[in-house]
């Protein structure tokens, strides 16, 4: 875009100069103008006469508003009058404004009064920017008028944004419909509008300094866009760059941290009941293949490994060491491991930042940066990587392999992670602890997992992004890849911070984390089971090849129970082709119901369900089939699943692999019926209708993020 | 109120008699008038001339609207001018709008043009009325303009509706912050938008031939409230009254039915796999101890009970009889039933409406009717109440007694209800099937349980009321003694009807039954889970004194995933008293986190976990306590269920009983520690954040609805 840099520049060196943080009106429009943001026809009357002679240039209808930078919320002033038709409303509106001004506020400084076009027949809207901690610049999106402050409908791109990301912002709304014209009132012009969300992103990416903005409100109309009303607030102080290594750099170090050939455990102990133990032990029963170095001052041989007293004096290379060691000791060893070319130090031990122990946190980040050693945690239990059969962690030990990663901020959550898995048979290829975050974060093991063969689902508990830009950028590669499913703890917080703009106030953390999570492709899951379903569930369905979805079922209430989850997880019910109803017509009682779901009803026998399900499979159109089963003497739960379990078996080995998710209902046989499909990799409940066709939503979810459908 | 039904009853007698069943803005406002529903002045003017005058004697600015009953969407047609400010612009209007008309369609017959008072300064809100199949006449309130159809922010109450319930409605919607005055607007006057509300419901109360109402836009002020349009439609069809018993034949029928002396079973049968066989095993291998009289016209003896071929040869009194027989021999039995004065009939059998016939089931409901038998089915497995060892079904025999009471309107989610129970050890007092609901419905159950000493909950799966106006005025009473959780099965059906006014195209199904069971203290479940689990343990949960819930836990990580929880599910964190946050700091370390949540830490013995947990059990400030455990080998699962086992049973052996829920992450051992609490009564969840705080929130919601916090 043809921004003109140089004058934007030249306003804000000026706004600095004079101490000030707040532009004044003119000022912002001569910003505006520079980053081809549309603003009225307008000037500043510093006289009624003055007033009428500008209202006549412009042309009427006028709005006037008042100008002061100890002003800032005008309306609230009596300060805005419009709709002023002649002359004579403009001359008597001066005074009015004026006096009303004064009387808000005895001391505000007035420049005089803005004469400004009032654009008729448009929708109010509001565009906005501000810098939030985690993610930096965004851009803010929403409808005006007080709605968008009561009913906080609005949406956030990180800065700077496409015209196309912008446009999606227009969809992203409750009321976007509005914008599409409603009763009578023409579409807004899409382009302009998405345009103008454009350049105030870029404006904000190109002056760091420029802390927020408020465009409120934006009139759109079907032949343009434009902001009556520019406010540009800003923070000269200088930011604080990030730490932030190579892509190179972090992969390399990950690679090794995560497959590492040699392990050093710090602190290893014989002795039963310590932590030093249990790593060793885990280590050992776990069956990790790779050189094991146990360190302590004293010992000469612990478990039957050969005991060195520091890394230094290990002969081979070591890729990470586990410290066992209290908080207090951290700093020193991990000077040596740098000595030893170490690429990471998995930090177990407490008594850092999370117990207000910031400067000995502090102090062991700084060694680790100048002995470039990588720092996983402190506070952590550890991390697993079933393939490498490593149990890096004084927890149980954990060796089901599969296809998810899995991670975890919080310990608690990170048993959950091992106990939920061992209980549902859950295979993983890796569960991380990231604890305190002092270095390793999210987006270095997105870059790991994002290489890594064993790892097809990536599942994050996340209480905080300690730099959410890099995530962002970091998450929106890999989810194209592999799917990112998040639960973001702390959603709820009400982070009621003092805010001067609208849409500084409107940024909820919340909100802010919601829209960029989506904007990057990250599937957010709302609880905690649900994290670990999707992570079950993900990693076991193919990507689907289309949207259509069928549900068949053998009781006609499950089947509207399941299609109300469809309607809760944005799944299309397929229209079905009169051929395709007709030959399911030929396999269900006349009174059972054809269309979608096809209610094959409850008294029917294994063919019924046999010959519905391979219907489904092989038609190419179908492609998604979700199944309510019904407990029936006629068709008992292991038949069922046998009868299906071979159904999907053929498929599969015709090539045909759509996703199959299955909800039972009935007495606790179906329990093994669900275990039974489960082991084959068919995704089956039971007692709920809701959670497979959640499992299946986030699927889409995925698919459609990441272009697939 | 005064209302002036004498005007509006001609009003409406003479719009019959004209053929018509739309209203002219004229004859809407006299109604208006007539049932205190202010609108604005005005006149109807047939010539530019006369809305001058009309003008001048009303005062400006002026509101013209054509007046034609061919036009319905005045704005649509470019019939509405509004702002005029002088004679002029009132001369031109009027040839502007009859120009606009007639362009709009050439055939409308226009009457002339409203000249109306324009109110300035308020806050456009919508206020309806729509005639629900199920529910009656509903009232409606929503945010005017543009938003209420995009957003469909909009509330319903039964008609006709008392001003508290009226001003409930105005909090019920999103966007209700904005009739609380924002940004310098003032506050609307409340009890003049309740009023207004409150008499629309009671216009189409007592005018039922009313079937839609449209006051659009009601202009909400500081001063008062002002229907600026107001549309009426008519039906003047004469309605079909509903089958009503009184509740007392209710009550004494049900007694019977529910709890019956002498069952009979029709087509009982010694044949292994026949329905009739398995009814006959339920009910004595339940340990059914009335009389038991199989029915059949051959045999002699069944299962050592003496054959009796009809009912009517039994010498002793029968309360139910229980139908194992082909649909069409149903109805002659029903009326041996009515001989013998059974009480009801247990319809099994299926082939009635769900299979298209029709008319078989309006033939057995004439004959029950006409013979005094209530009649519960067809299409079901049947009932349970295991206080009586009643197995009255062919399904699976259960009888774990417990203080709920289960129906479903499907047999699929029946057994769910079953397999769920016996999976979860789950006690129930009854699990009814409803089935196709051709007589006995969820009110008549409600008006058993209401009463039935064994019951204490009351959980319903339903797919449509065939009378929600009957149910919703039992279900307001009984919710006020008894929890009563609904899943409303179909609830995102989209219910595309054609409907001519925006009242009735607002009326989504599931928007109504949303308001309306919230109105009636209905706890609606969200899902299938949701809704076992609320059945599981509201009947658990004792009710809580006050909004004060307390947050304890091992983990913090658990602890933000419950507060979350907590918002969603509308619970108040306890602001924790200086006092008591001193005496939770006496016993957790320093870095642990007093305040609420209370972060004791993970590395914790027992006996912290036992102190903090009896002096929130003990301190009367504390209402509710959610605890978070965290696995650790310093207090394991089992250690942390069997000290919080005796935390708690001590408490309540001092008569203290607040309700207690738990949340534990760990290993598999935690199921078990979980089952133990379970055995306990004290809730306990592995895995999951978010479940517990689920079933404490919908324990809350009902004590806030029943007015018992």
């Amino acid at each position: 875009m043809n921004y003109d840099q140089a004058a934007a520049r030249e306003v804000l060196d000026g706004v600095k100069k004079s101490g000030r943080t707040a532009l004044s009106s003119a000022e912002a429009n001569r910003i505006a103008d520079a980053y081809l943001i549309p603003t009225p026809r307008e000037g500043l009357a510093t006289t009624p006469e003055e007033a009428v002679r500008l209202a006549n240039d412009i042309g009427y209808p006028i709005v006037m508003k008042i100008e002061s930078s100890d002003i800032l919320h005008k309306s609230d002033a009596g300060g805005v009058l419009t709709n002023l038709l002649d002359a004579a409303a403009v001359q008597a509106a001066y005074g009015t404004i004026c006096d009303n001004a004064k009387s808000y506020d005895g001391n505000a400084e007035i420049s005089g009064v803005q004469v400004q076009q009032q654009l008729a027949g448009a929708q109010e809207v509001i565009v906005g920017a501000t810098t939030d901690p985690a993610f930096g610049k965004l851009v803010a999106f929403g409808l005006g008028g007080v709605l968008v402050e009561v009913l906080k409908d609005v949406t956030f791109r990180l800065a700077p944004t496409s015209q196309s990301q912008a446009a999606g912002m227009l969809d992203d709304i409750a009321g976007s419909a509005v914008l599409n014209g409603v009763r009578g009132s023409p579409a807004v012009d899409r382009t302009a509008l998405a345009s103008l969300i454009e350049n105030v992103s870029a404006l904000v990416a190109d002056f760091p300094e420029i802390s927020e903005m408020d465009l409120n409100p934006v009139l759109a109309t079907a032949e343009g866009a434009t902001a009556v009303d520019v406010r540009i607030l800003c923070d000269f102080a200088d930011a604080q760059p990030r730490y932030r290594p190579s892509q190179e750099d972090i992969l390399s170090a990950m690679k090794r941290i995560m497959e590492p050939d040699a392990v050093a455990v710090i602190g290893a102990s014989a002795v039963d009941g310590k932590i030093g133990n249990s790593v060793m032990r885990n280590l050992i029963d776990g069956g990790y293949a790779g050189e094991l170095y146990p360190i302590h001052p004293k010992a000469d041989v612990i478990l039957d490994h050969p005991c060195y007293k520091s890394v230094v004096d290990v002969p081979g290379n070591i890729d990470i060491a586990i410290f066992c060691i209290p908080a207090r000791f951290v700093a020193g060893v991990i000077a040596e491991c740098g000595q030893k070319e170490i690429s990471g130090a998995i930090l177990i031990p407490s008594g850092f930042a999370e117990v207000g122990e910031h400067a000995l946190q502090e102090e062991i980040v700084k060694v680790a940066r100048e002995n470039n050693v990588r720092l996983m945690g402190p506070n952590i239990y550890g991390f697993y990587n079933t393939h490498k059969n490593l149990c890096a962690t004084f927890c149980t030990p954990y060796n089901e392999k599969g296809k998810v990663a899995l991670s975890s901020q919080s310990g608690g959550v990170g048993m959950a992670i091992i106990g939920f898995s061992r209980s549902a048979k859950m295979g993983v290829s890796a569960i991380v602890g990231l604890g305190n975050k002092s270095d390793i974060d999210e987006d270095d093991l997105l870059t790991f997992f994002e290489q890594d063969p064993n790892t097809e689902v990536i599942a994050m508990h996340v209480e905080d992004l300690k730099d959410g830009r890099a995530f962002a950028e970091v998450a929106e590669r890999v989810s194209k890849k592999k799917p990112i499913v998040m639960l973001k703890a702390g959603r709820t917080s009400s982070g009621a911070k003092a805010a001067k703009s609208h849409t500084a106030a409107l940024a909820g953390d919340d909100r802010v984390y919601d829209a960029v999570l989506r904007q990057c492709g990250v599937i957010r899951a709302k609880t905690l089971n649900d994290m670990l379903e999707f992570a079950r569930g993900l990693q076991v369905l193919p990507t689907p090849k289309g949207e259509n979805v069928v549900i068949l079922t053998g009781a006609g209430g499950s089947g509207v129970l399941l299609a109300d989850a469809c309607v809760d997880n944005n799944l299309s019910l397929m229209v079905m082709p009169d051929d395709l109803d007709a030959s399911f017509k030929a396999f269900i009682p006349p009174f059972g119901a054809s269309g979608n779901p096809v209610d094959i009803t409850g008294g029917e026998p294994p063919s019924t369900y046999r010959s519905t399900i391979d219907l489904a499979l092989n038609d190419e159109r179908v492609h998604a089939l979700i199944l309510g089963y019904w407990h029936t003497i006629i068709t008992p739960p292991m038949v069922f699943a046998e009868l299906l379990g071979a159904a999907v078996e053929e498929a599969r080995a015709k090539g045909i692999d759509k996703p199959v998710v299955v909800s039972l209902v009935g007495d606790i046989e179906i329990e093994q019926a669900c275990e039974y499909l489960m082991d084959r990799n068919i995704l089956a409940y039971p007692y709920t209708t809701e959670k497979p066709v959640a499992v299946l939503g986030a699927k889409y979810r995925w698919a459609r993020s990441a272009g697939l459908l």
